[in-house]
């Protein structure tokens, strides 16, 4: 299924938000949710109605609505989330197609590597982190699950951009806000579209300092039985302690047969 | 924060829903998001109305909005979450005081004990799972984290339920559905507070067979740094494998000494 919906005639791509209180009724409930996890933590009415853009008359509706459905808490000052907030996140995952089993893969890879390895998708222009195993040297970590960053800064969204079909990656190369983030990152759609090129052709992601000056990784995708990139897998280490050709032999064949082994556990193998 | 909140008088418990356009807006926003998770996948537009409890006209409506919003995709015929709407979830998950530094400290107890472990949270009369580190002998596993279990037939609940306040526990005593799942499962409420209290007095719960036949499993609280029971941790095995002497020998150390890594490591201490 593309990330779009372009040729999509039954649903309306764009209700008429005036006259639909649905649409901006809903809209403004998710935000509030959205608003209630930024930062995470509890919040006054004040600060949820700032953080969602909304009058405090609105928040405070939309707040009291999703306490009543047990979304949400509150001790008559603060408000937070409940443990039923979690499920609406879970049933995004549960429903990818190597959620249940790549864990066990993903997790071997970074016991074998002894690197922090990781699992993401591609949304539009992010990738989407859905599953995070920090090196067994960090003590403490935010495993980030649901987090995002701009695809063509990091190994696992040069990976799946790679792979796009012609048209969309000329979409996107067309649309995407490319910034310099360190002296390093490529910002020129040129040579980021050359740099694709290159990652298509090698079948490997290779950054070195371009999001963070202190991070390199490789990642490679993973493929459903159809031969589409529903995902990328990556390792990433300290920049400066391993070069791109050690990293490719080091890293890139334990890549490889960890993506082979969570496309094997897909339905319609 | 308590579970419900009862004291709050700013917020209206519950807004006049028939008048309100907002409340069944969002309700039903959110019984859709719900919807498509069960069972996880994509579904048509009559599946999701059916699994979501609404019309067809409506259901449509609340599709398209989500399909706006980003929060689903479709293809004309089917729909599905996408990634934002994990970022729904991790809001709760981020927000707990332990959720960024306890993965490694459960993880560490699951590669200790051999055997599965697992955090959770109590939610009115359920645990929901925060974490699930399932035992290495398991290959394919479904971590099942934002899943719901009866808190009174799994080790993890009664470890919860024995921490509560007293009138707390009453309340739930007094409304709580206890079935027999299991020929041993505690389903008299007189038997179930006995157990609570032993529970409570020798700090930690140990359940056999009361859930599935084939499990048994010991847990204890996770206290913050003022004294609350936030969560619980357990280890879980194949019933019959060990006796609770044994375990308690074997289990309870390494699980008080767990629950006192996750405490010390939150804010206020």
């Amino acid at each position: 299924m593309a990330p779009s919906s372009r040729s999509d005639k039954r649903i309306p791509a764009s209700p008429k938000k005036e006259s639909d209180g649905f649409v901006r009724a809903i809209a403004r409930g998710f935000s509030v949710v959205e608003a209630l996890g930024q930062p995470p933590g509890r919040h006054t009415l004040s600060e949820t109605a700032k953080s969602a853009g909304l009058t405090r008359a609105t928040t405070r509706r939309m707040l009291a609505t999703l306490v009543v459905m047990k979304y949400c808490e509150t001790d008559g000052r603060y408000f937070q989330l409940r443990p039923r907030a979690l499920g609406l996140g879970m049933s995004y995952l549960n429903a990818l197609p190597f959620w249940t089993t790549s864990h066990r893969i993903v997790e071997s890879l970074r016991d074998e590597l002894s690197e922090s390895c990781a699992l993401a998708v591609l949304d539009e222009d992010d990738i989407v982190y859905v599953q995070r195993w920090p090196s067994r040297r960090i003590l403490s970590t935010n495993l980030g699950v649901g987090s995002r960053l701009p695809a063509y800064v990091v190994s696992l969204g040069r990976a799946l951009l790679a792979a796009l079909p012609p048209d969309q990656l000329k979409d996107y190369l067309a649309r995407a806000d490319l910034k310099k983030l360190t002296p390093r990152t490529i910002d020129d759609p040129k040579k980021l579209r050359a740099t694709l090129t290159q990652i298509a052709e090698q079948g490997y992601a290779w950054i070195d300092g371009e999001l963070d000056p202190a991070i390199c990784g490789m990642a490679v995708p993973v493929r459903n039985p159809q031969g589409q990139a529903i995902a990328a897998i990556s390792v990433n280490t300290i920049s400066g302690s391993i070069t791109e050709t050690a990293a490719r032999r080091k890293f890139l064949r334990p890549l490889q047969r960890a993506a082979q082994d969570i496309r094997m556990q897909m339905p319609g193998n």
